[in-house]
């Protein structure tokens, strides 16, 4: 049945899916509704013509520039550099930052390949000198990769005057400290803050 | 954004995706080839137009009857009877069973709501009265519901002349005794066969 084997060879190839999950999947959809499967089959085969990066930071969007950038309520001062277009989703999830953002498309990875001529690092540049920001948030993954890029980030705008900041790493909140790993902990004591 | 939200949401409707994993997904669209994106796309919209159950034994098949229910070269005097349309194929797979299959839909179970009148009994029953077939060889799952409808078979058919067999339970082959459940060594002990 080549149609079900092309089916499960394609759901293979995405993240986190695997052989046996994308059979599961695929015997899943011979047997559900198939209006829903017209409606799903649509949106993935449309989803790039509806969803592409801001022109400007770089974050997901249905109209360039995107919300965010056009936005004349939020800070436009303060610029906020992630990894990926769902770090910003992240972040303004958590209601409490209503500055620019820039997306750099990933995190400096040397094993990976991915340098400084992979990321979006000139269109950062560029903003920070036609804009006027005052503080720039490094808010890159707490990881190896993401520390490189921040010391990285760092060290290039060391003559400029904008404030550079860096998200607090610690305990998450509600974690338990019994089964918080070493390196976070490790990293909790040496960020410890005044009580 | 709600073309992303409208993916997010419909990804996270299939089996063992939920809403993080539907988000990974949905992210991974955006930024794929999207000659791919088209594809997968098209072939989840248009699976059911392809692949439909047999109207004989149930398997998933692009013609109908399927290819098994009409070889000449397969065995019609055995029949397995399988939960599952995937069932058959792993049988398949296993390449020592040439006779033909037929599949119930699941198995019985009254706390899902499936009874007897759900599955597909009545054509099985019908296909036993006009075939003349010698075995039937009962391949439902070893689970609760599997044995419940193994049972239920074996006294809908106690007056016919039709031999009844089970696939045998017992360790699986590569396995380790020492992690093995209980449940399964004590099936493994009460099938124990002469060496």
């Amino acid at each position: 049945m080549s149609a079900l084997e092309d089916l499960i060879e394609h759901l293979s190839r995405l993240p986190s899916i695997g052989p046996k999950t994308a059979s599961r999947l695929a015997y899943h959809l011979i047997k559900t509704d198939n209006g829903y499967n017209k409606l799903l089959g649509e949106e993935i085969a449309t989803i790039q013509d509806k969803i592409f990066p801001c022109s400007i930071c770089g974050s997901f969007t249905e109209t360039d520039p995107c919300p965010i950038c056009t936005s004349s309520s939020r800070d436009h001062s303060t610029i906020c550099v992630v990894e990926q277009p769902q770090d910003v989703v992240t972040l303004l999830s958590s209601g409490v930052y209503d500055g620019m953002f820039h997306v750099l498309g990933g995190a400096i990875s040397p094993i990976d390949g991915i340098g400084v001529d992979q990321l979006n690092f000139a269109k950062l540049i560029k903003r920070l000198k036609e804009g006027s920001f005052k503080e720039l948030i490094i808010a890159t993954n707490p990881t190896e990769e993401g520390d490189t890029t921040a010391l990285y980030l760092r060290q290039i705008l060391k003559d400029s005057d904008i404030q550079i900041t860096r998200l607090a790493s610690g305990l998450p909140i509600g974690g338990d400290i019994e089964y918080a790993d070493k390196i976070t902990v490790a990293r909790s004591l040496r960020g410890r803050i005044k009580f």
